[in-house]
């Protein structure tokens, strides 16, 4: 049986023993990373959360010690008690390289079998047998570095917020279900049969009222829950920064959090982030970018070329330009070079991504080549490649088509080829800015009505109140995204404070009165007490956490994710449960026959 | 309609504007508290979450603002700008008291209707409407005082935690079920249709795992959910402050809170608690105080006086002794002068608690007077007050009983004694302790079979390993609860880190194999791979606010709590949801024909 600690006292981690130790007595806790037996010697990298340190242990040393280390295994659970000594051959990729441990008391606490999956850095393991065995898998170093930098994340964040003036406040987990945005989670209520909870798609609502409230400022590290369909990096529960400021103006969250963020980044990964962040409205984004969220590391800007080509008597330029459509390009500097196989995968790519075709143009030394060649004079390509800063070497890409389709689809191809062509040479540049004057209102075809593209809460920009009822299309928001690097890292907005716009708005995204006091109807009575002006914003935090850290999967950021499919392979959540307890609950499966 | 706030900026806080700021241009925003018409000026308290400040309006400081001011109405959110000017007369109890703001411009940012509750301090309103606009409610000064003090308490935890080697961690809401307990919330799976998530009662099982995962210490400051009818003072949803650590023994877990504690009550009430908090192990809490949560705020503790009666020639005693019970005596101080009216309440109040009855011997001036008055010898009066260390005045009251119900029902009548006759005089002293060694396992009369006392995951004490197998009521556990007061403030445990300790334990409490497979197999498989021997414990933070902030009403340490029926006022959570949706879930509601 194991071992229990009995008095038994750890004196130091195994990764802080260095230099300094030398001479001292101490003992160190943790797991067998590696046993190597030379005969009269058996040595053990010994590992906690700090690091790994080196135990020799030999007859010399201690014979009881000895012989108990020889029985030691791989992730066995010991003590190891004796003097630091200088090591002979220093390891100098350690910090403990320097020493070593004389192993003269060791104490089994616990045995291991084999483990189904190396405990070491970069595994290269399937995905359910890390999830099954999680808590072998969070064993590796690089997973528990990981969730230091979350640690320490979140305390910079939760001591910058505070020294702000934020309180840090807590929502409610089982809510009403307001069947706006995502599916809710339901939870089947015991004492109203029939009737369920929501678990929040964030503290949105909540946070509003605790501005009512006049608490001022806001924070909370909040759990959301959406019952989505799982992509790539999204999980049923994740976790948001979310904050609310009351008394502020769009100028005010920005600032703020310009610095908590800078913040951040230079307590946790040394990097200096330059404020104010730039500041690029959504339609330069979409224009320049074609993306509400720009990766700015590198150029290729879409340009606008309708004007300069709209003489020209080609027929697919012509008639998308009297639908009112627009010809746009990127230059792909020495895309020229490109062979014929090349052009096409990225002509490929372009449809793939809604556009039309792809049109292209390569400036050869030797001459112009283009896949629209027969239309295209001499002195119409000089033209384009003047409009494009082009210069020989490089490859025009051309997409002629509706605004949306244009800018998205090149806006794609231009990411695509700086990830392709390895154009963003600096890995480590963190290239911040704010998107906004977002719009609004967007018009859903589908449901034939107007839908929030924020949330119904936003509040319209000033100069554009009056919009809302001749052309909602064209009101921006008081919305703003933080963007990092082509990602989206957080996002807010101004609210409404005043319920008969907040009416207004219900109305104009097609809520009759009742829908809307149905669904938000302690909102609207709550605004009816002197609201204040306020605004907010949240952080995803896991995104946040998997740019610190260098990971490309959410998995690696949560302590215990789901996989694809929502479910929990170590604990096997979902589970079956009662029939009596669902009887208690006032519901019943249905059958498959039934369905 | 409300003006928003358009390039206006606030200066400083209400509460905040003291005579440094005489001559200073300031503006304020915040709620009309109060609005005095004198004729020629207006007189305005508005009030922020910092405090009140007054402002005065006149003709002759601004025509245009006293205009407004004048149309200002309680709880109208306003933003007033002038000169802060030294107050004639000064009112000395407030913080603000001995300036005022000359009102030189306003703006009304929103307008208010009468508010339904009075926004003042100590609110005497009927609790549903108090919870249905929650929101005013929340703008009452007491209330607000009880979250800054609930920030202040988890920024010194979270920082005290994270200096002491603590990694903050989240762990799953959504979970599997785990029927051991209370009842779980259930969340349907849509993805496995006739599965179950469930909402976590504890993060027990998975901090476990953090440990085995080699995280060294844990913490979190997690919700937990109960499904339980809902008793005063309790909520559906709560808060604890849970933490676990590997390579620890009782006393490192006891030891750090206790610095945690007091650094918490310090820093918040600027109380000195004095450490090591006294530990009492659980049978001594039993003999003297019938509790296991004393509160040794005052004395009157029980004494056996078995031996003292055993002679006497009472049916009552003796047939109890015979039967292998007890006699129990508290003696209440100067309880003599109570008349019989009042001695018999007690004698009530005992048999409401379980007690047969309740005997009373009162050591009056003029001889003793007793309920046994003709079975008690004046010698054994005597020997009864010498061994009750009862003098004249005092009144001694016994309970002839089985051990259980003899102290249980003399420490419940102990505590109803101290509230009814105030013996509690210093209502701000705090006296800790820890209750230990408690029983592993008490025995469950219904279900025919031990149970836990604790959780199935308690080691028991080294020296009563063995009696597991030949007296496991007679074990003792690694439990520790800290105690405040006669209140529970959090408890917890060194655990088993041993698969096959942990299977016996299962086996003892009844679980087969499969079943404990079943419930627990994960963490079973866990233990195979070298689990550190690890302990934690867990605050109950709703109570702890309660007590920093003088509160008995945990609704009022909770933003948004939950009625008696587990159903929010304000959101009407829980509510309906669409068909459709339960459809996708898999599940129907049970009408009421049909169950």
């Amino acid at each position: 049986m194991a071992v229990s600690i009995n008095g038994l006292k750890r004196t130091v981690m195994c990764g802080e023993v260095t230099e300094e130790y030398i001479g001292k007595r101490i003992t160190v806790m943790g797991w067998v990373q590696r046993k190597r037996n030379l005969g009269s010697l058996v040595f053990i990298d010994l590992r906690d959360i700090k690091g790994i340190l080196q135990a020799v242990f030999g007859e010399e040393i201690n014979k009881e010690a000895f012989a108990i280390a020889d029985t030691l295994k791989s992730e066995y659970c010991v003590a190891i008690t004796g003097e630091v000594v200088r090591r002979e051959s220093p390891n100098n990729s350690m910090v403990t390289g320097q020493v070593e441990l004389k192993g003269e008391e060791v104490v089994i606490f616990s045995e291991s079998e084999t483990p189904p999956i190396y405990i070491k850095e970069d595994l290269d393991a399937a995905e359910n047998i890390r999830l099954k065995y999680r808590y072998l898998d969070l064993r590796r170093p690089d997973m528990q570095k990981l969730f230091v930098i979350r640690h320490k994340t979140t305390s910079i964040i939760r001591n910058y917020l505070s020294d702000h003036g934020f309180l840090e406040m807590e929502t409610p987990i089982l809510t009403k279900s307001t069947p706006e945005g995502a599916r809710d989670y339901l939870v089947p209520s015991r004492n109203y049969n029939g009737q369920f909870y929501a678990l929040p798609q964030s503290p949105q609502l909540f946070k509003q009222l605790l501005m009512v409230s006049g608490f001022d400022r806001y924070y909370q590290i909040a759990k959301c829950f959406r019952d989505e369909d799982l992509r790539a990096n999204r999980q049923p529960e994740f976790t948001q920064v979310d904050m609310e400021l009351s008394f502020v103006d769009m100028d005010d969250v920005m600032t703020l959090n310009e610095g908590l963020i800078s913040k951040v980044f230079k307590e946790v990964l040394n990097v200096d982030v330059k404020t104010p962040f730039m500041r690029m409205p959504y339609k330069e984004a979409m224009d320049k970018y074609g993306s509400d969220k720009p990766d700015i590391r590198f150029g290729m800007e879409i340009n606008d070329i309708t004007n300069i080509v709209s003489d020209m008597d080609f027929v697919v330029f012509k008639s998308n330009i009297e639908e009112g459509g627009f010809v746009k390009a990127i230059n792909f500097e020495g895309g020229a070079a490109l062979g014929r196989k090349q052009i096409d995968k990225l002509v490929d790519f372009a449809k793939d991504h809604k556009a039309k075709g792809l049109i292209w143009i390569a400036y050869k030394e030797d001459g112009v080549k283009s896949s629209i060649a027969k239309f295209l004079s001499e002195e119409k390509a000089n033209e384009i490649k003047e409009a494009m800063g082009a210069k020989d070497g490089d490859l025009v890409l051309i997409v002629s088509d509706a605004y949306k389709n244009a800018v998205e689809s090149l806006g794609a191809l231009r990411l695509h080829i700086a990830k392709e062509f390895d154009l963003i040479k600096n890995k480590d540049e963190f290239k911040f800015l704010w998107v906004t004057e977002f719009p609004l209102l967007s018009y859903d075809e589908e449901e034939k009505r107007y839908v929030a593209e924020h949330h119904p809460f936003t509040m319209p920009m000033d100069e554009d109140l009056e919009l809302l009822t001749t052309d909602p299309l064209k009101v921006r928001a008081k919305a703003y995204d933080m963007v990092l690097n082509g990602e989206e890292l957080g996002g807010g907005s101004i609210r409404i404070h005043d319920s008969k716009l907040q009416e207004k708005l219900f109305n104009t995204i097609g809520f009759s009165d009742e829908e809307a006091e149905e669904k938000f109807g302690f909102l609207l009575q709550a605004f009816k007490f002197g609201p204040p002006p306020h605004g907010g914003l949240a952080f995803g935090l896991d995104r946040m956490i998997m740019f610190l850290g260098g990971t490309d999967n959410i998995k690696d950021v949560i302590t215990f994710p789901k996989n694809q499919n929502a479910a929990c392979p170590m604990t096997e959540a979902p589970g079956m449960v009662d029939e009596k307890q669902l009887k208690e609950l006032g519901i019943k499966v249905i059958e498959k026959e039934d369905k």
